[in-house]
């Protein structure tokens, strides 16, 4: 049952233990760059990993998810926990544009031993997002923070998906929310443990509260009743209502039984998609050999039929 | 190279081929129900298969398409040639609504022994529509028709791919077609070998045609300008035009290798979804299995780590 361990893999992982940071952004670089040195990484951390508990936070674009993150961290810290922050982005190859502008308002916790900022992208990683996010977050679990907090940049599918699985799911909207992510509203009511009304001075935050008030009563199939909690990010206001409606879900999720069957989903999802990850890669590998052009060739002749040339690739 | 052949398969395929219509409608179920049923057929019609030419029809649902195609049928009958009409309905586990309403316009070549038409729904298909088509497709071939008509419904993603690749490809529009496909235009524009402005007698033809011939003409990338054919299909007025245009491409693409090419790619993606359909029926198997489940428990265990469990899974 076991593998060889990444010998480099493994001394970083007990260097970023001790809390080497730099140790800890290789380990993350590497996840990155997905392929073997994702795998090594995840063979090492994945033994350590499971204490720390995730909160995933999503919502449109401009929501303001990067500075309530940042007062989020700050409530935290005060209170001693050890924070490590993904800021997802899906379509960079590298940390630029809005979201290294973002990350400019995290600076105040740039010299604080134990929050741990990071902003990734996952281009080229072979299973995409959803395989690598994973595969980052057991890096800061392994690592020992207690609590790792996984923002997205919007709200696309598999985004949503993402922070769905998170052990907490923050979704973020503004007054007025309704027009910017209608498309995807069915999806965020569904995942929501908590809802985050930031920008709360706005015009609109009435009606707003009252909308997901309204469509909240409607929700079945869960005992929780998501809070919804006004903030003005900027401020610092209603991030320690955020924290306590964090620690309140988190409580409730480990009595009700809901972590422990939200858990074993993501761990069922996460082994799916690392197998259909190396599934893809074997026909990428397979559509590039010789074994496919001959293949291909006889099935031009027609002396076999397409699914005995795939049978006959894949035997 | 040789695997056993399905008995029934070939016995269906011999009496289709006399003309026996009860057989082709059974071998077009067997492909529908997908599975080994479909790969028996698969085994037994690409051999034999080639010799058609098949004819790819899209456009937004609406736009006239099942009256087009059932008007082109009629011409090519006057003609003398054998036609397959297999109309995609991607999403209906049966034959019904619109799709049967459509249906009733083509009645009048319901005792013509040299046409044959079938709706196909691919609901429970192993790979979904781009799988079963191309199988379906190769059936009415193999079964000795001269043409092969594939019609369908919208012109969602795959199937505005599967029609794109046909020898021949059709986009239907009406006059003001912009408002109708505008997510889509772009794809429209790319795989039209011919344009029909259907419905030519309302209001905005000129403006449309104007409109397609603009874009047209900054289409860059082959040597085939697509013609605009206007048509009031009700009235069978221009499926004259339309059939020229057809011979006319297809002509061409002999002449300029863009048969060969087209249907050289046509194979490879075949080949490939063939590959990962069974790739996926193999991780659905796979997710039921007590291996599975035993892998499972191990990472949930931390005893071994995701892709170390996949890799043992698919090992």
């Amino acid at each position: 049952m076991t593998t060889p361990v990444d010998a480099d893999a493994a001394a970083l992982l007990a260097a970023a233990r001790t809390g080497e940071r730099s140790a800890l952004a290789r380990l993350l670089s590497k996840v990155e760059r997905g392929g073997d040195d994702a795998r090594s990484v995840s063979e090492v951390t994945h033994a350590l990993a499971g204490a720390a508990t995730t909160v995933g936070i999503t919502g449109a674009p401009g929501a303001g998810k990067s500075t309530l993150t940042s007062a989020l961290v700050r409530e935290m810290r005060s209170v001693g926990v050890s924070v490590g922050v993904l800021a997802i982005d899906p379509s960079s190859p590298f940390t630029g544009g809005a979201i290294l502008g973002d990350r400019v308002r995290m600076d105040e916790h740039a010299l604080d031993e134990e929050v741990f900022i990071r902003s990734m992208a996952t281009r080229g990683h072979l299973g995409g997002l959803s395989v690598a996010v994973p595969d980052a977050a057991r890096v800061l679990d392994a690592a020992g923070m207690q609590w790792v907090l996984i923002e997205t940049v919007g709200v696309g599918q598999v985004e949503v998906e993402i922070v769905g699985e998170a052990d907490t799911t923050i979704v973020v909207v503004n007054p007025g929310w309704g027009d910017t992510v209608q498309a995807n509203k069915a999806g965020l009511m569904e995942i929501a443990d908590i809802f985050v009304v930031n920008k709360a001075d706005r015009s609109g935050i009435e009606e707003t509260v009252a909308d997901l008030e309204r469509m909240l009563s409607l929700r079945t199939g869960s005992e929780w009743r998501p809070p919804v909690v006004q903030t003005i990010a900027t401020e610092g206001r209603g991030a320690n209502e955020l924290w306590s409606a964090i620690q309140h879900h988190s409580a409730w999720s480990h009595e009700s039984g809901e972590f422990e069957r939200r858990r074993s989903l993501r761990l069922d999802q996460e082994l799916r998609r690392v197998v259909n990850a190396l599934m893809a890669a074997k026909v990428e590998e397979l559509s590039g050999s010789d074994a496919w052009e001959r293949a291909r060739r006889e099935v031009a002749a027609r002396h076999i039929d397409p699914w005995t040339a795939a049978n006959e690739l894949l035997g």
